[in-house]
């Protein structure tokens, strides 16, 4: 049976199961902001850590780091986030609602059938241009009486010291990446690492959107995972090449179904004046295809721009062949919240079984699962003997334990909220130090002695 | 030998080992921020894994969440940090410099020998009064001619929207407690949790402190590993004097030393008015005594407030007895920073050895390090052996690898870094598939299978 897989279910679920609530809910909320519940919590760590582990750990080229989110504005005036990091924005002076002027040429283009609508870097004068040869009207009143096209900047400002004064203005970083530009030197330094070698960071950041939505897709405050690889000038689309190959395998391998994802290259024309080549790895949403994940060469262009305006030489002296330059950047970038969604998006399924009940299942891999397994005692008066193997899994993996209602009751709840195990303890068990495991994916049981336990779900998370 | 403990030392070699750079630096830095290096990231990492291990976990009372920084703004009223969270401040009018009227107080108090230099919660007119009475001087130029004191509140203000008007105003939140209050009934209702149970998180929060300072100790921008645990009101102290004696033993366990902690327990004048208890765990820094851990009972105050607040019953529904009542919250919190700096400095030793040499070394418990081990070839001959070894460790720990100089200088190098255990690869080692360890603290060598490293270090980790 094809079950519709849909936005409003997964969001549904999200709240019910302890997934993700609204923030700030009983305020009314604050527009599209999001808390992790005590599931989504643990989700999230699991796949932060299970990038950490491949990015970082598992990586011989790559070291980690943890910046501030405050920085000094100049880094974000050679960024060019100060001059360029911005939307154009106009209001409808009808209905007085506020639109990006960019999005509503794309929205024309697509509707007329234009198979890659884009109007990424149009000056305003371009827009205005279009919006009034195609006679585009307000999307929401129908009218044509739309004010100039105006810059908005999307860094959040703010204030440091007890007075607002501009001397004092700061900004929320709106990217992880420039935290480890700044730091090039510095790391390079006190790990005597050879380029090329790379810098992870996780972390979040903010951009104030003017349309955030779908979810956990667009946010304003989100956590980005992000590497800066740098490396030898003219080795720069080699190494893309290995980095796209290297992140589509750690989704793959944590559970991704491939027919939802995809590359997307960017065509020459479409590419920032600085890099060489992008692509995204795309996710099939139940919104359509978004983007996921971007890798990006990035050339020299960041280094450069902080050499210029730090003054400091941020070169590379390479002590092999005595060579020195600014190394090239690769940056595979991808959002931890929307990774999450894509994974639990991906995961989520309702299934006909045999006597034809539904089941709501999330089928997340072993080591992205909230639980690892659940402890489920046959009657109460088991509890003793579930519970000590409870206290036992608990120091290594995070468990839960359920000893209310009927056992199919309790299947059927960590169906739904993806834990992978269910480790029954029945009377058997007092005699032979046995349980039985109920496999989430197959439903199919089997038994297993207590002491094994811990390397069979060790082993089950492994990626 | 008894060697001086400085803050200049543990700084300079947090700085040239990668621990923790100046936020910022190439830009001249920016106020008191401050960036992880490659080894202080594993270092906080590990931090707040066993925080999460301990509090979340293992702890079958608790759960975890993770919850936007950005918060509706009534939360802030509710809780009280709109009116009330505020430094009194004052400038010298002859040299401009602003200080805080509190601290001129109880720095004045210490001078003259009261025990308990205590301003909290002091009126602007008492601070004055005080001033005035004891013609205290400004610290900076001797001279006695001030402005008047005034509040500044202590949170960041931000602007969501693309207006700067009053109505978009928001905050970045100065806590995560308040996060976990808003979601109170959510946990609640989505993990069938009975009181008493507890939530926990850890996340970044503001304060625009006028005066931040020693190193990591007090920034504006921090990280806090909070838990507020909810109970039966009467059942409050006891629950205080569990988690007091349960943080206790978490700093101990992690390698602590006792004489470098001690509890501070809050008088009943300085307790705020809704709390029954408030203990504090201190930390001997080099700079003296800091407060690193506070434990506070905070009766129903801000369950009634944001009830009060936000119209929505946030009572608990008691389902054996029936009867419903506000919990009351027990709330540890420690920062996440602070608590790093403290295991660093707690850590730190300058060691004689019998040849006159002088070690620096940090003595990390094997499950806060971040590298686990290093693998050292005796001879680049056997690099490709330790390499197999490295790889295979490494999909379990982060570990290091070093060919590069004598072994003697790289004991020294894992040393100061705070490996705890060297691994050697000698040509022994092809024929019997054995290494030999050599223990940082000991500094006790011992040969091992290399089938046994794994088992070896996992056991060593636990705390």
């Amino acid at each position: 049976m094809a079950v519709e897989k849909t936005m409003d279910k997964v969001v549904a679920l999200a709240k019910n199961r302890g997934y993700v609530y609204p923030g700030s809910e009983i305020y009314g909320g604050l527009a599209n902001t999001w808390d992790y519940g005590p599931l989504g919590v643990e989700l999230k760590n699991n796949v932060k850590k299970a990038w950490w582990q491949k990015f970082v750990h598992e990586s011989k080229h790559n070291v980690g780091v943890d910046c501030a989110i405050l920085m000094n504005s100049d880094v974000w005036a050679a960024s060019g986030h100060i001059g360029n990091f911005s939307d154009p924005l106009m209001d409808c002076k009808e209905c007085k609602t506020r639109f990006r002027a960019d999005k509503i040429v794309e929205d024309h283009m697509t509707a007329q059938g234009v198979e890659k609508a884009c109007a990424d870097g149009w000056g305003n004068e371009k827009l205005k241009q279009y919006i009034d040869e195609h006679e585009i009207v307000c999307p929401s009143c129908g009218k044509k009486n739309f004010t100039d096209i105006r810059q908005f900047n999307l860094m959040f400002k703010t204030f440091q010291g007890v007075t607002e004064d501009s001397k004092a203005e700061i900004y929320l970083r709106p990217e992880t990446a420039q935290g480890i530009f700044v730091n090039f030197k510095n790391v390079q330094r006190t790990t005597r690492k050879k380029v090329p070698f790379g810098i992870a960071q996780i972390g979040k950041a903010f951009r104030n959107e003017i349309t955030p939505g779908n979810f956990t897709f667009r946010t304003r405050e989100f956590e980005q995972m992000e590497l800066e690889f740098f490396c030898k000038p003219g080795t720069d689309l080699e190494w893309h090449g290995y980095w796209k190959e290297y992140c589509w395998n750690f989704l793959l391998k944590l559970g991704i179904k491939e027919q939802n994802v995809r590359f997307r290259d960017h065509a020459k024309e479409q590419l920032s004046h600085y890099s060489n080549a992008t692509s995204d790895i795309e996710y099939l949403f139940p919104f359509g295809w978004g983007e996921l994940w971007g890798i990006a060469d990035r050339t020299d262009y960041d280094l450069k721009q902080h050499q210029t305006h730090s003054g400091k030489d941020l070169s590379y002296l390479d002590p092999t062949t005595n060579e020195r330059y600014i190394p090239y950047c690769i940056e595979p970038s991808v959002g931890a919240d929307r990774a999450v969604l894509a994974f639990l998006v991906d995961a989520y399924d309702e299934e006909e079984l045999e006597d034809g009940d539904v089941r709501t299942v999330l089928h997340f891999h072993p080591a992205l699962a909230p639980f690892k397994a659940a402890i489920l005692p046959l009657t109460k008066k088991l509890s003793e003997k579930a519970l000590d193997i409870y206290d036992d899994l608990r120091k290594e993996f995070n468990v839960d334990y359920d000893e209310a209602g009927s056992i199919g009751k309790r299947y059927r709840r960590e169906d739904e909220i993806g834990t992978p195990y269910c480790i029954t303890v029945d009377f058997d068990t007092l005699e032979d130090n046995s349980v039985t495991i109920r496999d989430r994916d197959t439903m199919k049981q089997f038994r297993i002695k207590i002491d094994e336990l811990k390397n069979f779900i060790k082993e089950k998370m492994e990626f």
